[in-house]
């Protein structure tokens, strides 16, 4: 049986797009004498649709363009993710399907079984679950197919879902000669592993290869990775798609193959998840150029980066904004590495700005001091620059604040925080790090000064990020055991050897800054919890950890 | 039966002001020689507690207080909402319950069965469904309980749920005497009736009368508007607690009482719930002063009068910051209002900071006409200056842009979208006018000239909203039917009888604005679909309806 894996980047929505994608895959299919062509879960409409699943005509849409797609599958197998509605109309109006078209002629649907309704995922909001697992026979094969969720309750202690029902060990009572599995399966950092040992644990459990499809592709927040992956039935790796680009696979189960590992370096992984987040979400809207702010601190010179290479370096124009308070020597660092990534730097002083505020607020503020105002005064004004620039040449900015600093709520709404895409939304400042000698490890790009310099806002005097905040170190601690792995104070504090005091007063600010966050750009994720899709808390709450 | 009916107004996670509310009320219950004292959903934490409830150690919290409740609820029968651990462990983590406490001893637990899943609700993101309907006995009567939604599909065409269950049922096969209802309903435009009618004809299903508990206040977007009730057997309406604030009733099932009508002005409502929403926004966090641009327009002269009646006149600064394009005649009308109002106006000029930042840009704008950047600038220019008053004196933004121009993304990001509460983000332009001729009715405040004025942004020369949008009575036509009912453009222009070209292009541009209401302050939700909380749309989308 040869299967051809179609790992394809989607636009939500865009169904001429996605059908001209899925017929060019078929055509490539049928020229590799393929007789299954797999692609991923939703490809129809794209992972994930959200509320325009609501619309009527957007499931009919779907309706409509099934007849050309098999009149397109003649001689072949064709497994296919669309939404499509619920004919029973109790519950949820649509099921989250695999249509199975064999010879040009839709055979029947799989219906997603396990509904994840939690993390970024609110599939119980549109779907209702398929109530049985089926086997379709293809070419003397029994071929069974899972939709993304419905395998991974087989992952036991590795997962946090405890469903009721296991998809696998119920196709086990009459197991498969093959299983199919259409998967939008969205990256975060360290992740690759858990799906090679779920998948091993079914293919043991069922004695079937596996052939896994998986979207690729940022859209909004999420980033899909693909590594789409083929299994044996003793569960060893025979083969992986590329990850965060469009991919085929042709694979061949008469075909003996050995057992590969799956290579992988964490931070190559990461850097190509938020260059694709970029690149994509730039693409997707018709985007082309990027603004950013460059202050000569590692995140802005790591959002350089990875814009340049999103976008090209044609399309990236930094700005250095400087005030009073603003140093030479970042400046310079700024102009190196522009220099190095060969993009353009404005240099355009914000003093005469800064100033121009003061002396219009003098007369209302003259009463008090200095404060954390005069602060985010610059910061605004900056903001403002890059929008007036946004807004005049047609360019996307880039906001370069870090999960870090979101989550201290260290960030001026309306000012750093102005953007259409915040890069480094769910980056921790260690991860900046790592990521920023990743990058020079392969062509030494950030100047060296910029990794080493203490962290600093240079909004006031000798102003450090110290003075105001615990050691990094101490912040990531605490917001990776809060927000991520959701631990209680107490538990934070004896994991970590903090002092409770300490670990609640960085929980009091991880809440306290809810109401900057609620207005902050879109960030891309790429941790297990990201501040944005995926989290829901209350503004308004007082509880006490 | 003597019930008494505890509508409070609880905060989110404070576990100290929420038992110290519920001691309160047992013990006025006691005075009141009630039988039975009944809460709303969710009591102890407060609803919606959202991801809070992941953390175990919220959920022994609750655990922790009931002992404390039992204790003070001798000689009493005390039905108390709050979420509790799922002890099977199976699926979700917790129950949303209904703890019943008899003499002092915590008898048992009803689960809410039907959990909502859609619109602004996300319960099956933590919650296990009950599996059954429970009668508890008292005094000799059988006392059924159920959980706000779990009466709701008992409302028939009314609903847009259509769950296999439908609990009332379930529990006509063994009718109870008395019927609890707990609940967390949030307010809607014209939402009241539907209540009425859907607990009519429960109470004839059942043969027996319902007391229903609502919960008031407001918490983040939503508003609990209260209006707890009691019905006959009859389906007669003979009880209503008051609207939008903390009451009691105290029924007595032996009483004859006559049915009475539910007395509605939609207006009064409406306000009602915009002032709730602005004044709880303020003091469950402990602020106290609004600040807010005035504009001489009929929204920001709204926000105005909302929030003094929300926080009092001394806690309300308005700013007026004009530029060369603001006319003498909002000046003069803003004066007249705050005139009215007794609030305070301060009046800064904004023209040299907008023609500072003119400068400072025209080397490199030098070569482009003006366009909306220099609109946007004046925006954020006075963004910026509201957001320096507020973090100088401790001071909130409430932003004052309409549901229209937010469909419309007619409102500049990081500019009049500054804000820490969006006052009439839910509130169209017709009932913007609509309320302000509410406000007039009772007292004049709102100038005539600003209620006849035609809509502009004065951000150039003789701008009026028309030039660049259609009349508001078809943006918002289009809007509602669109975003709040969910019908397709086809469906729009046939019932509107307007052009499918006209209803696409607007209906593009609420799509193409999603990018900035995801930036927008949390607003007030007012209608069945605001743009915010229970609305989730991807930015990056091609879908042509």
């Amino acid at each position: 049986m040869r299967i051809f894996v179609a790992q394809l980047n989607l636009i939500i929505g865009d169904f001429t797009y996605n059908v001209k994608k899925i017929f060019q895959a078929i055509a490539k299919g049928k020229k590799q004498k393929a007789d299954i062509v797999l692609f991923s879960e939703l490809t129809l409409c794209g992972y994930p649709p959200e509320d325009l699943l609501f619309y009527p005509s957007f499931l009919e849409k779907m309706e409509e363009v099934m007849p050309k797609i098999c009149k397109a599958s003649s001689d072949l197998m064709v497994v296919i993710g669309l939404a499509r509605k619920n004919p029973e109309g109790k519950e949820k109006g649509a099921f989250n399907s695999a249509a199975v078209i064999i010879d040009g002629r839709l055979v029947g649907y799989k219906d997603k079984t396990l509904l994840p309704t939690y993390d970024v995922f609110d599939e119980r909001r549109y779907f209702e679950p398929g109530k049985e697992q089926k086997i379709f026979e293809y070419k003397g094969k029994k071929i069974a197919i899972l939709i993304c969720e419905d395998m991974w309750q087989h992952g036991g202690d590795l997962l946090f879902t405890h469903y009721r029902r296991d998809p696998v060990k119920e196709l086990a009572e009459n197991p498969p000669d093959l299983l199919l599995n259409l998967s939008a399966s969205p990256y975060y950092f360290q992740k690759r592993d858990t799906r090679v040992i779920t998948f091993a644990a079914t293919a043991k459990t069922l004695k079937c290869p596996i052939v896994y499809c998986n979207q690729v592709g940022a859209n909004d927040q999420l980033i899909f990775d693909g590594y789409s992956l083929y299994m044996s039935s003793k569960g060893e790796l025979l083969q992986v798609a590329k990850g965060f680009v469009e991919d085929y696979l042709i694979i061949d189960t008469e075909q003996g193959l050995s057992p590969i590992a799956f290579e992988q370096d964490i931070y190559e992984d990461l850097f190509s998840a938020l260059v694709l987040g970029v690149k994509d979400y730039f693409s997707k809207q018709g985007f082309k150029k990027a603004l950013l702010g460059l202050s000569g601190g590692i995140d802005s010179a790591l959002v350089a980066c990875i814009a340049e290479k999103a976008l090209g370096k044609e399309n990236i124009t930094c700005l250095f904004l400087p005030t009073r308070y603003s140093s030479k020597e970042s400046y310079e660092d700024s102009l190196l590495l522009v220099k190095n990534l060969e993009i353009k730097l404005l240099y355009l002083s914000i003093d005469t700005l800064f100033q121009s505020f003061l002396d219009t607020l003098a007369p209302h503020f003259s009463k008090n001091k200095p404060d954390i105002t005069e602060e985010n005064l610059q910061s605004r004004i900056r903001g403002i620059i890059l929008m007036a620039f946004s807004n005049k040449f047609g360019s996307i900015v880039l906001s370069t604040g870090n999960k870090s600093e979101m989550a201290m709520g260290y960030t001026t709404l309306y000012g750093d925080m102005c953007g259409g895409l915040g890069v480094l939304n769910d980056v921790s400042k260690a991860q900046v790090y790592q990521l920023a000698r990743f990058i020079n490890r392969r062509r030494k790009v950030i100047p060296q000064t910029i990794l080493d310099k203490e962290p600093t806002a240079e909004l006031k005097p000798g102003q450090r990020d110290i003075d105001t905040l615990p050691e990094y170190t101490t912040v990531d601690a605490v917001q990776e055991d809060y927000v991520e792995e959701l631990l209680s104070a107490t538990d934070i504090s004896k994991k970590r050897g903090l002092s409770l005091d300490l670990v609640q007063g960085l929980i009091n600010k991880i809440h306290n800054a809810e109401y900057k966050r609620r207005q902050a750009p879109p960030g891309i994720r790429v941790t297990k919890r990201a501040f944005s899709k995926g989290r829901i808390f209350p503004i308004v709450q007082r509880w006490k950890h």
